[in-house]
């Protein structure tokens, strides 16, 4: 149920981001043409405030976060953006300044990644604000980039660095030390990694959004194989040792994680450096397991205090 | 971000509703082939416990409510469903029996509408539960029923009973009576009115979920027309004279109202009789204005209370 405030908070914040098809917003429903003869590519994520974002992030990168978070998703499905429908669901007494900031980022976004918001929905809640953002996107039948693929032998690669979301949390919400902003500033506005022309090359992809580790775990056992990690090999920004496992394990890096057999090795540096985008090698799929093992440098197994980096629990 | 209990929550309540395109749930975005040569049609819907449904109101029908409340914008526009996206941000100590049933109720609704799960969000938060819903559907290029399409002399017309959904919420928020739970049941399973072959002879349409004359006024803005509604004509099953305010004005309907020019009567009555939906004229469209106009049977004009039936504020 729209009720008449919202048309205007609607009109207000959200109309000016809408672009073809969205039908300014004022319709049932979106209509839109795909390009032809592509396959469609949908995800969906919803933050909360607390959980997500804190109360005082800055308005103008929560937004853009939950944008790029979502377009990794498309990234990481080697597909190219088409649009975003929102919902907004806020407590009474919103700022409305706050708002026009969340949608100055947007625009910001929308114009760097070339991509319109199509639709949307704005409730009120007693609790605090939701936002859930629903991405499409599209790519060429079959050459989706998928989990499943790895196979015993292919490298394993990621994009940029590994653990400098972690450290921007704990920058921002522990005070730890950063100078010029760009551990914080990794945190609040990852880099989705668009554009790679990764099909053919890559036999299985994903971004990293729950920290190394555990997500190499699905791409394990979607892909029945078993993942080595070498540690040392893994790119990170800030070397300080005792940081190793908060970068292996922390979440927020929405870089890349890719395998690809020994034979594309030169491909895959190729795709991502012509998007001037840095690609390392950090381990290998092996036969007869579907866990994920990390290797110091001596060949020792790390093991770290986190649950659930080699398997999920049944239930929690 | 995905934790591990969140993991085994889908893969409890979520996985079985998956289908083709979904990936399991376990890949970051579904990929699907939109049907060859088709335009698509997206919207989305939130809704928030206390707000849009009861605490004790049933799970099994809140799932369902949602669902249809985005297929009938789906129906709004003449377009077929294709599949959906939902997310979950539900308070701690949520009972796994009520996700349970919510999930049952969207497995039937599922198997009714042919459509499946292509992918979603699950989060916690410290608020009531809110759900967020996005609906995929398909219609063909140029065929998309909107808003902006009715004309001077076209009739007006809506589908089905109006009014029930209004009085079911006052059946269960304040025990007026309901003798065989029909009005109760209308308010919680709304009946989206998809399959309609309107394309070519209804030249606007929409949803009523936000009451006839409020969302009439839509139409009427979009189209630059002014809409005059028969009062005595709209078809209620409660025609008690004390209630005509609350079910020309009050939400929840789901119906479709729909403007045709008077050569294509008897097609969009065929068209609706094909699918067994009840159609009747309630009105006309007027040159010179842009608002709604209600009248008696004395052809004396109906003020309501309900602020904001002829026209929005500017602000709230």
């Amino acid at each position: 149920m729209t009720l008449p405030a919202e048309f205007s908070f609607i009109g207000r914040h959200f109309r000016p981001l809408s672009g073809p098809g969205a039908l300014d917003l004022t319709d049932d429903a979106a209509v839109l043409t795909p390009p032809a003869g592509r396959s469609l590519v949908v995800a969906v994520d919803a933050m909360v405030e607390g959980l997500h974002f804190l109360p005082d992030d800055p308005a103008r990168t929560i937004g853009r976060k939950l944008l790029r978070c979502n377009l990794s998703d498309l990234a990481a499905m080697g597909a190219a953006p088409l649009g975003y429908l929102l919902t907004v669901s806020r407590p009474p007494g919103g700022d409305d300044a706050w708002f026009a900031a969340f949608a100055a980022g947007l625009a910001d976004d929308q114009a760097t990644f070339g991509l319109t918001l199509l639709g949307g929905d704005t409730t009120s809640t007693t609790g605090p604000l939701v936002l859930s953002l629903t991405i499409l996107g599209h790519v060429a039948p079959g050459q989706a980039l998928l989990r499943g693929g790895a196979r015993p032998g292919d490298d394993v690669w990621v994009t940029g660095t590994i653990g400098d979301g972690a450290i921007g949390l704990r920058v921002l919400r522990d005070g730890w030390p950063d100078r010029d902003g760009f551990f914080a500033d990794r945190y609040r506005v990852p880099r989705p990694r668009l554009g790679l022309a990764l099909a053919g090359i890559a036999t299985a992809a994903m971004d990293i959004s729950d920290g190394l580790v555990q997500d190499a775990g699905h791409i394990a056992r979607a892909s029945g194989v078993g993942i080595d990690i070498d540690a040392d090999r893994v790119p990170r920004t800030d070397r300080a040792p005792e940081h190793l496992e908060l970068c292996l394990t922390g979440g927020d890096d929405y870089e890349l994680l890719l395998t690809a057999p020994r034979t594309q090795a030169e491909a895959l540096r190729a795709a991502c450096h012509a998007c001037d985008v840095p690609v390392t090698r950090i381990g290998q799929c092996v036969a007869g397991r579907s866990d994920v093992r990390v290797w110091d440098k001596a060949g020792r197994p790390l093991l770290f205090a986190r649950p659930g980096w080699t398997h999920l629990p049944d239930d929690v």
